[in-house]
């Protein structure tokens, strides 16, 4: 309630719940303290609601109050759970850290509860109906903890109780045009009354389109969905890179992997994010083996023999600079693909010919199936590059992750084969 | 309450008023329905409350009830506020876009209700007492249209009515304990009851203290703020890297200024992720020139000379690889602090010695005063390195987040002058 952080968990469960049927009717938030813990829990009881679902609280601290209020309201008191305290013990062994005392006040439950397990933290969730025909989940206030205790049991009790309308969702993520220009393609599609419904949204650069379908039968609402769905792919086509909690470094990866792809990178604005982005998907190393963080003209000379005078005449910000860079990586490397990121991020740094937010970008291409030498063929006419110069809008982060995300762009429509639709 | 969008405005808000004193004591959020609106609206009426501040469902809608749910509370009818209609119609007629019908609905107030002007769009705010001593403010959702009107409309009215009370607030930023034993070291600080109060909260691996100061005058909050603030820095000491919006790479960069301190990075598991973390920082090109990301053995041998022996002997995931990169990446960027990390980021390639978590991170730091050659001088036994080998806990995200968060705080350490405290 203080306002110094904004609450991503009710947006993200209610999300979920819509998923299988089930509607949220309120969502409070209240103080770290026990009365007002106590009032939210007793107003939930007054209402008519099946389920509570509670987020928060459960910590070691002295703040750490929901245990406490649950058992005033349902008039129970706290009990020792032993199975939770031997793996609350086991926690701290595990890494080698010294147990402490506070952290058994996680192992007391209301009498009564059923321990929900936690397998990523030392903070157990638990179960206890409020009142007949209204049960209650408490779960840690940490999104990785909440999230799988949440899958894992929450949503089949849920499920099971919700018989009858079901709502379907899918998402589907667009980068490189604005949310008016998506919204403008989409046209009436974007109607809200319509269902299923489209929305746009858009978080991280990424435009998002949010459809919903909600019908009496799970057939029904596949059946629309699936429909609505592939009206958006024809009106979107390939701007569409993915679904869901898929990224476009996975998109990448994904169409890197059948031809055993191998991709580098040298990077001057963006300082490291692209290779981020490609390493943070598992198994990586089957595709990215190095990369290249030439942040200074020096570096861009000593570690890949850009020329002091392409520099010089062009500008370190320039399409010879990044063809240059891509390249020579590449070659370095012996990558299939390379991506190569030259910017002004801003704030300060930029010209009247070369504003905050220019960016060029290059992506070099060993065509080995033309070449008979195989990949370790270095000829340079083998080697294919393009080159783009982009203006992204923002600030400092926007412009770097804008930048980083349109090189995974330009490398996941060279793998489809087709030019950049911007 | 269906999921599609975070919350904002609820913490953008909770903030302001915060800063002049006043307390929040519940949030909530109700459905686009009539009989939920009034709901909410007769239980914040029998809360024990001075103020309430509604957004959203001022639009021209079908789902934008608000207004009808407090005429309905108040026991009002609605009556067209004929001053607002005039300035909705210049809207469009300043846009040459018709007025829709609809529209007018947004001129429509409870009886008795004050209008508040809202410059940037159609739907006025009101202001309407809901019983004695307390009063309400409706504003819309959009927050650029609500932030300017609370404001103009809110802020004044509760900075009078909360009569001098102010609530300062700063937040200190720790990495590489865990949040319990933070709080076990700050013992009695975090007791809730105090003023000013002190409590943890953890974000992206970095455990933050907020204080919160609530006193009459502005003198006595600061005064009692900054005596609480100087008892959390003696208890817990250089564990406290920042305050408020500061950053741990900010922190880095800011003691390698005075210097002119340049370090560079030889990254395995992180991928990029440590040279992202000092580049965010505008500016960086100052003391960050270029980085290695080295991912494949194969590389940490061709850029970085690490020899196939020792990789083969100890694995790529030990100490004496993690030195050998430090050492060799420092000389070959002829910078003067270097930071290298490789490990098992997960969620594969975990062994029994060497389980998902295990990470080796090494700081090489040529000794400058004490090489009379000058910083090109790259003779080894002017050069200190110190490895660590540690067991970090989540997932691939976290033990990526967490690496790159400890060599940063390796070399925060160093540039003190102290040893790491854990």
């Amino acid at each position: 309630v203080l306002g110094q952080t904004v609450d991503t968990n009710s947006a993200w469960i209610a999300q979920q719940l819509a998923a299988v049927g089930c509607e949220v009717i309120q969502h409070i938030t209240v103080g770290d303290d026990q009365p007002s813990i106590e009032r939210a829990l007793r107003a939930a009881v007054a209402e008519r609601c099946d389920v509570l679902i509670a987020t928060g609280g459960l910590g070691p601290t002295e703040d750490d109050l929901t245990r406490h209020a649950v058992a005033a309201v349902c008039d129970v008191p706290l009990e020792m759970n032993q199975s939770w305290l031997n793996r609350i013990v086991e926690y701290f062994r595990q890494r080698n850290r010294p147990m402490l005392e506070r952290n058994k006040i996680q192992a007391m439950l209301p009498k009564g509860a059923t321990m929900l397990d936690n397998p990523h933290g030392t903070a157990c969730g638990f179960h206890l109906p409020l009142r007949e025909e209204m049960t209650a989940f408490y779960l840690p206030g940490v999104p990785k903890e909440m999230k799988p205790m949440f899958r894992d049991h929450v949503l089949p009790h849920v499920r099971q109780r919700s018989a009858g309308g079901v709502i379907l969702q899918k998402t589907l993520h667009t980068f490189g045009l604005g949310e008016s220009a998506v919204a403008e393609m989409l046209g009436e599609q974007m109607l809200r009354d319509r269902n299923p419904s489209v929305g746009t949204t858009v978080a991280n650069n990424v435009v998002s389109l949010r459809v919903n379908a909600k019908f009496p039968s799970i057939e029904q609402a596949e059946g629309a969905l699936t429909k609505t769905i592939a009206d958006c792919y024809s009106k979107l086509g390939d701007l569409i890179f993915g679904e869901d909690d898929q990224t476009l470094a996975e998109t990448a990866a994904a169409s890197l992997a059948p031809s055993r792809f191998t991709v580098t990178t040298a990077e001057s604005c963006t300082g490291g994010l692209l290779a981020k982005y490609l390493t943070d998907v598992s198994g990586s190393s089957a595709y990215f083996k190095q990369g290249f963080i030439t942040y200074s003209n020096e570096a861009k000379q000593k570690r890949l023999g850009v020329s002091e005078n392409l520099i010089n005449v062009h500008g370190a910000v320039s399409e010879p600079v990044v063809i240059a860079m891509a390249r020579n990586a590449r070659r370095l490397a012996d990558a299939d693909f390379s991506l190569a990121i030259s910017g002004v991020a801003g704030p300060t740094g930029g010209t009247p010919a070369k504003p905050v937010g220019t960016v060029c970008i290059a992506l070099a291409h060993l065509a080995r199936a033309e070449s008979p030498g195989g990949k370790n063929d270095d000829r340079e006419d083998e080697v294919n590059v393009i080159a783009r110069t982009f203006n992204f809008a923002g600030d400092r982060e926007s412009i770097r992750d804008r930048a980083a995300k349109m090189a995974l762009t330009m490398l996941r429509f060279r793998l489809l084969g087709k030019p950049l639709p911007f």
